[in-house]
């Protein structure tokens, strides 16, 4: 099909199909020998992974880049590409809350003992959590610093479910685009669940407006 | 203390402090009588909470002046007001997938009724899991549409722990900033919490690269 197709198909403009192809992120057209460049399927579920992970997983472009080269890689075995996705979507945010790292560290070190998890040193996830850790601290929260062994336990659970679709996949390709996938789209809907749970709760645990 | 000295202390510019004075994210500070303004500790916590809230939550300065607004609101009570937290950090992201929204509407709706959750049909979080299970489907991942219930339950426990940390504190505007917090900065610590429980069980439950 000709771009205006592709455009018209995958509801993104012709201009923005270039710049993804200018940047990598999908393949570029084969040109035909009437001197046009045709797009087949490929290109439509391409782009629509790129829309879902930047559209409703937050993810820029540099981030989706990154993660698309990771399901596009034929060398790795899949807990490499695995461990590439889980360090690709781990964006490391600003630090806050300087003055309190060092116990935050601590924390997070006494945290992942208790668990039993063997984390790398130099795993983005690591330094995120001690980050809110620190800022905790600061703001005068340390009670939910408090809480995180319970959220650690929920967060195991929703890891060996996640790791549970991805064994199911036939292939490494159908692994890693669940991982990516699973995680990136799988993030804005736990955080939609716990707005849910949190909801649904609060009616029941906290004294209404008025009355009784 | 005069800006220069908030702006030493918090680690923010004048120039974004005064900019926050007039988008009305912290109170302007006290002219005295040498006409020189002045600020104090007030102002340096509600800096903090800003920049934990923006830097490490991810949000915008419309979401965080929205929270804000909820945490100086004097006339709601504890619920209305969590209930306005809740709406204000469930941000809505563009739609993907909308051929698919009939069926993911059915999908969620039948997942409310599984956990016995009872939701607001305007709650932002329930359009927001709509979105994501529509993108799924779109891409060809309705197993992890399918894995929802399973992230349902994990949520409830989060939830609940997060009602219990709003529940312990003494006063309204503290439950209310604890909200704030633990849900905005609790949404960056359980994304990390996931990572590491992900990295640590794909170290036994997938092949190694070589060997053995």
């Amino acid at each position: 099909m000709r771009i205006a197709e592709l455009s018209r198909v995958s509801g993104i403009s012709a201009a923005t199909i270039k710049y993804y192809v200018r940047e990598g992120l999908i393949p570029p057209g084969v040109r035909t020998h009437h001197n046009q460049v045709d797009y087949n399927n490929a290109h439509i579920s391409r782009l629509r992974l790129i829309r879902a992970l930047m559209d409703i997983g937050g993810l820029s472009v540099g981030e989706t880049k990154e993660l698309l080269a990771a399901l596009d890689s034929r060398q790795l075995s899949a807990r490499d590409s695995l461990g590439r996705v889980l360090y690709a979507v781990a964006d490391h945010r600003s630090p806050v809350g300087d003055e309190r790292r060092e116990s935050a560290t601590r924390d997070v070190a006494a945290l992942l003992e208790r668990r039993g998890w063997h984390i790398a040193e130099h795993s983005p996830a690591l330094a995120n959590l001690v980050d809110v850790c620190a800022a905790l601290h600061l703001l005068g929260h340390s009670d939910v610093v408090a809480a995180l062994d319970e959220y650690a336990v929920a967060s195991e659970a929703i890891a060996a479910t996640d790791l549970g679709l991805v064994g199911n996949e036939p292939t490494i390709e159908r692994m890693i685009e669940t991982a990516i996938v699973g995680t990136v789209l799988g993030d804005t809907a736990l955080s939609s669940l716990r707005r849910l749970a949190q909801e649904h709760l609060s009616a029941t645990l906290l004294p209404p407006a008025t009355g009784r």
